[in-house]
């Protein structure tokens, strides 16, 4: 390529996404997109295909929360309104994922012909995504078309939301405007606000007899884990995370207590956090689930709320303050450090007993064994249900080790999201918790694992139905289909299966798997339809109540 | 249930969709639908549990194609979003499929908490949605409910397109007005407008030498089959159909040509579609495949142009005439019968030679084989690729036995839309043709026909990857990973799979298959990656063009 050449716009897009560490791109080519993918081909980011369009989505979103972007590279339509689900789980939380969409040329659109992949009009599928991501585009005009990639691109690095890109065909090969040149985005906060919200905050701290911080996801996605651990480390304020944010501590740390979910999570957790008399919730989303369905009780009287949307300490707001700017302020602020005290501490869960031959596995020790399992390398990635629930007291070594969709709460992600996720982390092991409902839905995308030397372990928890909705409200539409789960790798032709239905059964599966690093390992554990972790039964019970 | 007690809104809703011919939902639980399916499970209408909401929202779609009235029941966006891309292949090929989703309680919108599955706020599921409806609507005012549904499922009908109901889960059990009365929708053409286009239409076909029929596929969702073809033996005018109105006349009728599609498609029949003089299209979506990418010749000063949206002969427009009366009147217009010409005739593909040992099998011989296969009970139910294309001289018996997406051409059609086939026409047998690529989207729901007793019979064409791209532009991105697709009944735990590699064992299946009639049957038919049918060949020609 001549060194002075100018750019073009398929060359543009691909240049950027790399800069800000893009490496891989998930999707499924289709006409209106191929001369792109081409461009792809040959550029420095692998393209991954997927079985589904769907798993390209949930796998980009999880690549996305494990490397701080992701993207998606669909044909129009057909592609991108399959992903419009998976999107809108990136949008509710929180992660970038540029959704690059092929779509027919400027050109191609005269007299609004009936093209094929059309629904009502060339701007439909612009106008859903309109609805699901922070900032949208159409790149019909070279003149703007980069400066347009990069407003796209910030806005879902600012606000850590998914944004869409559309190409029509006749406009990946020419060129942008010559004297382009991006300009960083700098954002301040308002200094005066933030001087007298750090005031009143460090007042209020200060002052607190048992102050606690609950950390959630949103640390997470503007990297700010490390000056949560240093403000718990100066303070001896003690942490406790959420189902959506858990991990965003290592859950080794002596500062952790563990999840807090109102009257849905551990006991102890909620009455240490529900007795302090200044909880400081940094990056929280204040969501059903992470409040227990609306069993928690935090009184704005006793908390700092700290997000990227929003600023309070007590009833005072404070706007035009960045999360950041709050949380590095804090840490240089005079906060006196506390003796430390007596706090909860997170439930080990190692097994107590050895495993028992021909005794049927339960709910409680699955999660037992499993947690005794946990390695270094290990990364837990759930889907909804049991699979998710049961999960909040396994016990996370290490920061951004676990992924759950604990908002959204979209079946489906686990299997797909592994893929992006071992993508993101090569170092890591995925270890995939999932549902044989939500298996039936996208499990079959263990397949791109597979194709792409992946090396996932996949625990499909079959109790024969959708288990979460059966202590609501049963029916025979609460079923699901008998799979064999365990003989997949026979269609997939390859990969290791394993039927589980003993405790021996399920370590000497686990210890095979262990060793068998070549390929995924796929572990199916019959359970019983009527056995719920207590985390489940809690749950369930209170959401009954609305149906 | 005493007699005069007022319906409340989830029985009323159910009791306008059996109304109107509705015998199966499709669909997936989750809790803010929870109540609702109680409902359903009480009522008349059967559930049908896919295996992903995807698989559902094809189903329904098959399933309103055949029936005339399709309904789709999931929950609140993680399940709605998931049938965007369903939906939009309705909109697009006039498909009235009712999407009703659960919903956030009206009581629980106040203060727009963070209730797990939100978006951005309540209402942008509605908001996409309205894109890829005719009409939507959410019941929350139990005074306007009753008038609602009919209004939405009204608009279905009289569109042929899909409409959106969402049901907040608060309002499932409310009774709605005590007073409220459907009322028949009564809609007429301008009498004078009609006589005039029926004058001038009249007068053109009278006049014309060689006037030729274009039978597409509103003549189907209008139900306007039989005036069809009683205006073709009235006339002695012959037809031809479309791609996507393929089957709209039955092929084995004396005044069928076959499938126009312009350059793409038969030579005989472009020839005589092209040198007609009065080119009567009924019904017709002057789609780009339809119109073989745009290499139909069709001038307007030869044509008169019919259709639920536009009535047009030659230059000029008739507004406010409806399909349906412009076809029965033309029907008791003076029409001068012709002699029976001598006009291309549809080809039979009788297999030509006996079936040969060891010789692998051909995608010509595979489609010659299967139409000698073809029965009276037959369904052919085709997804995007070679098994659209190539199918298109399959000879046909009966009209609406062949399925296709052939102009929004979503993958991932067909295995999921047999099951709605069969369920609205339980005397058919489906014949699904799926390429390897859509198999892996969707193939999976397989499954559902086996749940429900029903027993396809599927055909995978493997040639390894995307069939249809590789002669536009090829590289690794259009490869599929090797499933052994025959292997497909062990993981399921029912039906039979067979390996085809040659003609004998193409011949062998499928005499096995037409036995086995207690489940579905599929075949995994090896072929050449680079073996493509003429139709094929040619469509990608011109496609590739536009790259």
């Amino acid at each position: 390529m001549p060194a002075k050449r100018t750019a073009n716009i398929g060359e543009y897009l691909i240049r950027r996404l790399h800069a800000h560490g893009v490496r891989h791109v998930f999707g499924i080519p289709g006409d209106y997109v191929l001369g792109f993918y081409e461009q792809l081909q040959h550029s420095p980011l692998k393209i991954i295909n997927t079985c589904d369009e769907q798993g390209a989505g949930f796998a980009a979103d999880a690549y996305a929360r494990v490397q701080g972007l992701g993207a998606l590279c669909i044909t129009y339509c057909v592609g991108g309104l399959k992903v419009a689900n998976t999107t809108a789980e990136a949008f509710a939380e929180k992660s970038p994922v540029i959704v690059i969409s092929g779509a027919p040329g400027v050109k191609e659109r005269e007299k609004n012909p009936l093209l094929h992949h059309k629904v009502r009009n060339f701007d439909t599928q612009k106008k859903v995504f309109d609805e699901l991501t922070v900032a949208s585009t159409v790149l019909e005009d070279p003149q703007t078309a980069f400066q347009e990639i990069d407003r796209v691109i910030n806005a879902a690095l600012r606000y850590k939301r998914p944004a869409y890109i559309e190409l029509p065909r006749d406009m990946v090969a020419v060129p942008g405007h010559p004297h382009y040149r991006p300009r960083a985005v700098v954002e301040t906060s308002n200094p005066r606000t933030l001087k007298a919200a750090l005031a009143a905050a460090a007042e209020m701290i200060n002052a607190a007899r048992q102050p606690v911080i609950i950390a959630d996801v949103e640390l997470h996605r503007f990297g700010l884990q490390e000056p949560l651990v240093r403000l718990a480390a100066k303070t001896n304020i003690p942490v406790a995370s959420t189902l959506l944010g858990k991990s965003v501590i290592g859950e080794q740390h002596p500062f952790y207590l563990g999840v807090y979910e109102g009257a849905m999570g551990r006991e102890d957790v909620r009455r240490y956090v529900e007795s302090s008399d200044c909880v400081i919730l940094l990056g929280a989303f204040l969501t059903d689930i992470n409040l227990g369905v609306f069993t928690a009780r935090l009184d704005p009287a006793r908390s700092i709320y700290a997000t990227s949307e929003k600023l309070s300490v007590r009833y005072g707001n404070y706007e035009d303050v960045r999360l950041q700017d709050f949380l590095q302020r804090l840490l240089r602020a005079k906060l006196r450090p506390r003796r430390v005290g007596r706090w909860p501490q997170p439930i080990k869960m190692f097994p107590g007993a050895p495993a028992r031959a021909n005794v049927p596995l339960t709910v409680r020790r699955l999660f037992e064994c499993l947690n005794a399992f946990l390695a270094e390398d290990t990364v837990v990635v759930c889907d909804v249900g049991e699979a998710l629930f049961g999960a909040a007291d396994l016990f996370i070594r290490r920061g951004t080790d676990f992924l759950g969709p604990a908002y959204y709460a979209s079946m489906g992600f686990a299997v797909p999201a592994c893929v992006g996720v071992q993508l993101a982390n090569p170092r890591s092991r995925p270890l995939v918790l999932v549902g044989d409902g939500a298996f039936q839905m996208t499990g079959m995308e263990i397949s791109t694992a597979l194709r792409y030397g992946l090396n996932p372990i996949v625990v499909v928890l079959n109790n024969r139905g959708f288990g979460t909705e059966r202590p609501m409200q049963d029916g025979p539409y609460n079923d699901v289909a008998p799979w064999q789960y365990h003989r997949v790798p026979e269609v997939l032709g390859g990969g290791r299966g394993f039927l589980v239905r003993t405790e021996t059964e399920l370590g000497e599966a686990l210890a095979a798997a262990a060793k068998h690093k070549e390929s995924y390992c796929l572990l199916e554990v019959l359970l019983d339809p009527n056995d719920h972790s207590p985390a489940l039964q809690r749950l369930t019970q209170r959401l009954a109540r609305k149906i």
